[in-house]
């Protein structure tokens, strides 16, 4: 149950952001340019850097959430989402991702940890330096956002089609255009 | 040396921003509405949870600014800021600020850390719903803004003056006002 008076049809980060609009705008604009917004990273590979970060951070809405939503972006393949966060270096990604997520897995136990050589690895795979920046505030992000889900013990559904149904209309509406949608 | 290309009189998150404008905007608006915005928990209050955060993501420049920017904003009551990084349950500040900030710390250490009776207690002490929210997404913000500067080490002075200096300038243009600010 909700930390603060929260409807209970308004699971994760929604009915936060309707108990509190001011800030619900900043934060949706910052998910729509990070994770929507024009990049040499596809949406799906945003959305897996989101879900695994969610994943580590053992936060079941936002894991569930962002991982439907990169599933839907890659014609449903729930199982690579899956196998992202069990064990991403074996799953079928590129190597450039790989080294990113080595990245996004550092800045989530702690922004110090990220190293020149992890940089530089990634570099080696083809990443530009706005794609480091990217990651690791995409990590970042979701650190926050996490944090701010669990923090206040959101609403989270169990059913794994409420995620599907959702991250549908994300998909077609976007981080903005969905925050007062059902 | 920062991780991407950043100029050298370009420190914390200032010289991340200018890299990547598109993002600076949503980052700069959430910072100015939870810590600068209406509120019934001070700016002093709100940029000593951020310091506290910080301080316990053990992110030098975070702690540095806001710490100087509460400090500014105290009357340059520095002892209390450093009291309040040390142990707040020592420090001169209210009942209510120690059970935000224990709420704070459980924040920094994960969501889900934080407890009904954490929020009861805060509430004992006066705290409302919105306190108590703003109180998770401060701390969930420093959470983001520590390992975004961290991660890609960004360029953080040494020199105490420095963040006295930039904290006046803070105080006095707020966070979308100072971005462009030397």
């Amino acid at each position: 149950m909700p930390h603060i008076p929260i409807a209970e049809d308004l699971p994760g980060p929604r009915g936060l952001m309707i108990f509190r609009p001011e800030t619900a705008k900043a934060l949706n604009e910052l998910a729509e340019i990070l994770l929507r917004g024009p990049s040499t990273l596809t949406q799906a590979e945003r959305e897996l850097i989101g879900t695994f970060v969610s994943s580590e951070n053992d936060c079941q809405y936002c894991q569930s959430i962002h991982g439907a939503l990169a599933a839907h972006l890659l014609n449903g393949n729930e199982a690579l989402v899956n196998q992202v966060k069990c064990d991403f270096s074996s799953a079928q990604i590129s190597d450039k991702m790989k080294a990113l997520l080595v990245i996004a897995g550092k800045v989530q136990q702690g922004g110090k940890n990220v190293t020149a050589e992890d940089v530089e690895r990634a570099r080696s795979f083809g990443a530009t330096d706005l794609e480091i920046h990217d990651t690791v505030l995409i990590a970042a992000n979701f650190c926050m956002m996490n944090r701010y889900v669990d923090g206040l013990a959101a609403w989270t559904p169990l059913d794994p089609d409420f995620y599907r149904q959702r991250a549908a209309m994300l998909a077609e509406h976007g981080y903005l255009g969905s925050a007062g949608r059902r």
